[in-house]
């Protein structure tokens, strides 16, 4: 069969969308099909693949597949490529879009230019500090501008999740950082029992950060969405940034706008449509 | 404006080509849309773009440029996806195809299935063992088995071009080999002035082997169209595979089949399309 796609990305994280009203695709002809076609060689490439399926209960629901076949939590990066879709492709012409996701259904708020939507801001949910809810092998309750003893030495870090483990790092220079070197060192940590998502950050005002990730199990990437999330958080805990208040985010794939408050924090970002195609599969 | 293009690789060489009888494309703009489609998180993805043009002296002209921009030199993994675009597209549909190239015009013979090419054999020259002419800096007018210091020990290499210089080493076990270590230091050795490329090769029979290879200036890549006809010459004049007959070669991007002859080396392998797209760009 001929299948149509769409080739999206949203600060650097692209992935392959597939339109779910269009095609019936099971689950496990999605993970076939996302390790097929996120093969950046012998297929389209991308992070994964994406397939936006009808909802019972929002405009919208996305199921995403990693590049390795299995099935991934919602991306913060990719829903607002969805929330493009939905709105550009006419499935839900509106500015308050719900996307159901395996995290539950997700307001998306979308801005336009020329009747498509370019930047679209998301509701994250909350941080957690606690511990135990990151998970953090520790006697303490919380770490903020914790000394974390490392075989590299102690580093000042702050834990959070944003319902996958951060741990934050402020420095002076982030651009010579060994990170390939530093990266594992810290996920691979005992203190982590489910390994840890890294980010590196250099405070620029109280309105603007740089920041490097180290995720777990991917080493470092272009952008991640929780974690700008989390830098940013950490940044207010801190006292290095405002609570209530837009902050930018410099990541190596683009910029990200963060605004933390303790009950939620929203993240607003580019979604960008790169090009449509096609091609010849059996499902 | 919509620019059309097509996405195809051989042996896992993957380039974008766009049909330059339908958009006329300056050297200029064609350098900044290499850069650009190039790029496997914001564009296309690819190791390049190619660019189909009218020949006045064969039946269609390949430009290539890498993805850094720089225009590069026949690639024999490339000219096979253009002898298939010509065929299949109807450009010429011919079995005996003369595709021009900056190497010259280059003989192509393509098999085809169901009206569409799925092989092609191509034209690759004669391998030239004369160490003046690879270049190689050293005292010897040949390298054929040549005892090779270097600083982790020493191995035992043939050095021969064609057209780019190569270096050959028969080994037991390709797959434990510490590429990423041996590779550069081979590459940057003070004998190659211009570089070298390396193979390291496996023989399984005089009909078989295996190989990787570490190219200049990319490092390890999926599949060599040159490397792969060096090996097999290099297995010839040492004696593991016979002359003027077909041998497979197994590169990590797929087989390559390689006739030698003293005077013309045959490279025939896979043209495969993965798919075509569409993506607004302004030129």
């Amino acid at each position: 069969m001929e299948l149509t796609f769409t080739k999206m990305q949203g600060a650097g994280n692209d992935y392959v969308y597939i339109n779910g009203f269009d095609y019936t695709i099971t689950p496990s002809q999605a993970e076939k099909l996302a390790v097929k076609l996120a093969d950046r060689h012998f297929g389209i490439g991308g992070d994964g693949l994406v397939i936006i399926d009808p909802s019972d209960i929002a405009d919208a629901k996305m199921r995403m597949y990693n590049a390795d076949g299995s099935e991934g939590n919602m991306c913060g990066n990719a829903i607002r490529c969805v929330a493009k879709y939905v709105y550009d492709y006419a499935i839900a012409k509106k500015e308050q879009l719900m996307i159901e996701s395996k995290s539950g259904v997700k307001p998306i708020t979308v801005s336009t230019e020329n009747n498509q939507v370019h930047l679209a801001t998301v509701e994250m949910g909350a941080a957690n500090f606690n511990t135990p809810a990151i998970p953090v092998l520790t006697e303490e309750t919380q770490w903020i501008d914790y000394s974390f003893e490392t075989a590299h030495g102690v580093y000042q870090v702050t834990a959070l999740s944003m319902g996958n483990p951060h741990l934050v790092t402020f420095m002076k220079d982030i651009h010579t950082l060994r990170l390939s070197e530093i990266g594992p060192l810290f996920e691979h940590h005992s203190a982590f029992p489910e390994r840890i998502n890294t980010e590196f950050v250099e405070v620029h005002s109280n309105q603007e950060i740089s920041m490097r990730v180290w995720e777990r199990g991917s080493g470092e990437t272009l952008a991640c969405g929780t974690g700008a999330c989390a830098a940013v958080a950490a940044a207010v805990v801190n006292g290095y940034c405002l609570s209530d208040s837009w902050v930018t985010v410099h990541l190596l794939g683009g910029d990200l706008e963060i605004y933390y408050s303790k009950e939620q924090i929203y993240m607003k970002g580019p979604a960008v449509e790169v090009f449509t195609g096609q091609l010849n599969i059996s499902l």
